[in-house]
């Protein structure tokens, strides 16, 4: 079961805050989470690691995995909050070092992968791009979202240029691999899924495909299906005005009851209630 | 037979200039032009028409349209020239006012129209995308081109928030739609796009199909493939290292040497003459 102990904005599919005021107790929620250490430095916990982020460093936490952060005294930092959904967009279009990483942070059982990139703090374009962002998130206008999906772009290829790269994590190369095959057939078939069609995909035997999954990702064929319908359920409650029956449907649940029942396992809320809650009227 | 009197820095696909110095002549090309008006006013004719661009405009003019842009002596202004492949990559993901001109300018045979926004020219935002844009484009590096799209992006949708946006043109909205349906369909179906398969989806007859082709767009079908295939093989040329044979595979032509045929009556000059003089080394 995802748990979620802190409302965050989540009428936005990407949150901007310079300087957060509260530090917060070790948590997880469901976005991804960017930090961006202008001065001073950061303290990070992440999983059963700890580790510092000095100055110039921009450090991509994975949801659903319980983290904590501390930055000190004289820090000047930016917090960005991603909805998978944002990520999963990339996808489409384009295959970088952010789109491995979103694959392995959604798709595996034990994600505490953190992708890392220190840049020389003196840069200034990346700052000047994270003031206009945290505008933009203030103001919250008529296509604020599309603005700041195209801005966030703008950094993700400024880091690649001028930053070093690195995802820290436990998970060895052929797995991330595998898991990649698996995930993009789970995120681009998941209304019709089935392990007998992957397998067909893969030209693996039934049996062979089940071990296949469940070795790579940690999770049965059921289990990830249910994961990707879940998150994919939450984008609908959250951006969309989708009606919950319409919902069910177009993630391929036969009938509603069965997805609200499910729904109601994962998150202890009824997708109404969730909506209610979690959406800002 | 498209005419490209300018040799235009087609390396990228998208070029800005602050205050481009020559005031060329009447000329055309097969970018697109968006020309942003900071301070003064700007002279443009169009086509048939001539119209002035006061301080806050911007001005997206059309590929393959003869035109002249001639600034006062005060004003400052922006120049970017964009490959028609950029604004084709909106149609995937999204549905605005760019995509809509996009298809109309691509597809019609005389197009003069043009898109123009007016703003309130003390706008500032507009402006320092357009100095970081700039300066992008002056230091070409890596993800430029990359950088480049996104931020130009983001011009749109502050366009589409700020600025009023009409589409100056003599086509009527029946024909607009109609258009935009055969368009969607030649772009998504370049190789094996057929009068057969078009017709079959529209539900009309072979032969009303190819007089609804020619009378809301102005060409034959076998011309709009022919245009599609042709613009295609200049983003391939000029953008991409793929060899001449493959080229013509990827555009369904069933020998290249028929492609070269073609391609020679279009432009004057072999695919791999084109690309010699076009492409900078």
């Amino acid at each position: 079961m995802y748990s979620c102990d802190i409302l965050f904005p989540a009428h936005h599919q990407i949150t901007i805050i310079k300087n957060p005021s509260a530090a917060k107790g070790r948590h997880n929620h469901t976005f991804f989470e960017l930090n961006c250490i202008k001065t001073g430095r950061c303290l990070v916990e992440l999983g059963g690691h700890s580790f510092f982020l000095p100055a110039g460093s921009f450090a991509f936490l994975p949801p659903d995995t319980a983290h904590l952060v501390h930055p000190n005294q004289d820090c000047i930092w930016y917090q960005l909050l991603i909805a998978p959904d944002v990520l999963e967009q990339l996808l489409s279009f384009d295959n970088n070092i952010f789109c491995e990483f979103f694959l392995q942070s959604v798709f595996t059982k034990e994600s505490t992968d953190c992708l890392i990139s220190h840049t020389a703090s003196a840069e200034p374009d990346a700052w000047l791009l994270l003031d206009a962002m945290t505008l933009e998130c203030q103001k919250a206008d008529l296509y604020s979202d599309k603005m700041l999906f195209h801005l966030l772009l703008t950094l993700f290829y400024k880091l690649m240029r001028i930053g070093e790269m690195t995802i820290l994590g436990s998970h060895d190369f052929a797995k991330k691999t595998h898991m990649a095959v698996i995930a993009r057939y789970m995120l681009q078939n998941y209304t019709c899924a089935s392990l007998a069609r992957l397998a067909d995909q893969l030209n693996y035997s039934l049996s062979y495909c089940s071990h296949f999954v469940l070795e790579n990702t940690g999770f049965t064929f059921k289990q990830l299906q249910k994961k990707i319908r879940m998150q994919k359920a939450v984008s609908y409650l959250l951006y969309a005005d989708t009606p919950v029956n319409l919902i069910a449907e177009q993630l391929g649940y036969s009938c509603s009851e069965n997805f609200m029942k499910v729904f109601k396992q994962e998150y202890g809320l009824t997708p109404t209630q969730y909506r209610a809650r979690m959406k800002p009227q």
